[in-house]
């Protein structure tokens, strides 16, 4: 087996704090906007959300659209690669919150 | 899909600094010494190491076997459970390195 001792890209992205949560949360849905994520995340400063997702977005798991309206609506979702990690962590949060 | 926004138990412990590097260190090896592990993780500082492998132990997930010689020799390894978080980890850790 491969050690990976450094985490590297996306790998070391998601070893951040509320990371792999927040991957889950906007996978569970279509899209969604800042205070719903915060509202998923209580525990979570607003800027600790606000790094991670542009982390994501410069990595390119997330995406972020601004819907021109008065007030503007911000939507965040899942690109096609961060839906690859949804489905790659998945197996892992499934088998470790059973296991408490 | 379920949404995973409190990460509980192992899923918790896997989400805190270097942890999923010392899944993957450890289980790349039959077992490991302090030292040997600390050598994959120069960024890492001991108490931080000690810290982590303090919870995996106690969550079940590392195993820590002191051979009674002059000096005591403490060999620390993967238990069924870790090797379990290992394996799901992999996937990720493998798509997340490769796409840097």
């Amino acid at each position: 087996m491969e050690c990976y001792c450094q985490l590297e890209g996306v790998a070391d992205l998601l070893s951040r704090k509320y990371a792999m949560q927040l991957v889950s949360i906007i996978g569970a849905h279509e899209s969604l906007r800042f205070g719903e994520i915060e509202d998923h995340l209580p525990g979570a400063s607003s800027s600790t959300i606000s790094k991670r997702l542009a982390e994501f977005e410069d990595a390119g798991l997330v995406s972020r659209t601004q819907h021109d309206e008065i007030p503007p609506r911000v939507e965040y979702a899942l690109t096609a690669d961060g839906d690859e990690v949804r489905r790659r962590l998945e197996p892992l949060l499934e088998w470790a919150t059973a296991t408490e």
